[in-house]
């Protein structure tokens, strides 16, 4: 799946499409942060330069789709947290970021 | 100056060091989380690349010096983090970091 464009009268996701959804990326939490709902995740390594090089190739995806996490890294682990600013919330493109996310770290963990 | 080897036994700065160091990196501010006083300063950029360019100078500096920060690495900021974490509090190479930080921005930014 591919990151749609997001205009800031896009849907947030409803009750059931994140039933739907979150399942699909379940190691991530969902959080409130000030009335924002948002995916986060802790990402683990062996040091800060692995966390640096996760934070990297997973900024580097952010930038072709357009669509950017926070990204806290610090020595043996990136905390990723997603969610979509124009919409105050989380959008079907943040769980497509989050698989994304995870098959990053499946694909450089080999 | 350099970073001195850290042992958990060494002590964190006193008030007395706290008013000497904080004046020379006066755009850190001290906050205190969980118990633990942390230096911290948000570094703006025009884009996320520019955010992450930063996050990648700054991490191979911590690197060399084998003293990791906390980097937050969203669209347009990096938020950085010093705090020593054997001593559970600031000790002086988290002031000579902050201000290799200060440089590093001032070099990249011009």
């Amino acid at each position: 799946m591919k990151c749609v464009a997001c205009r800031s009268d896009a849907p947030t996701v409803t009750g059931a499409e994140l039933a739907e959804l979150h399942p699909q990326v379940s190691e991530w939490e969902i959080v409130e942060q000030d009335g924002v709902k948002k995916l986060i995740r802790v990402f683990r390594f062996d040091d800060f330069a692995g966390a640096l090089a996760f934070t990297n190739a997973l900024g580097e995806l952010a930038e072709e789709e357009d669509h950017h996490p926070a990204l806290l890294t610090e020595w043996g682990r990136t905390t990723v947290t997603w969610w979509t600013h124009k919409i105050k919330g989380l959008h079907r493109n943040d769980f497509v970021m989050a698989a994304k996310a995870d098959e990053l770290y499946r694909r450089l963990s080999v």
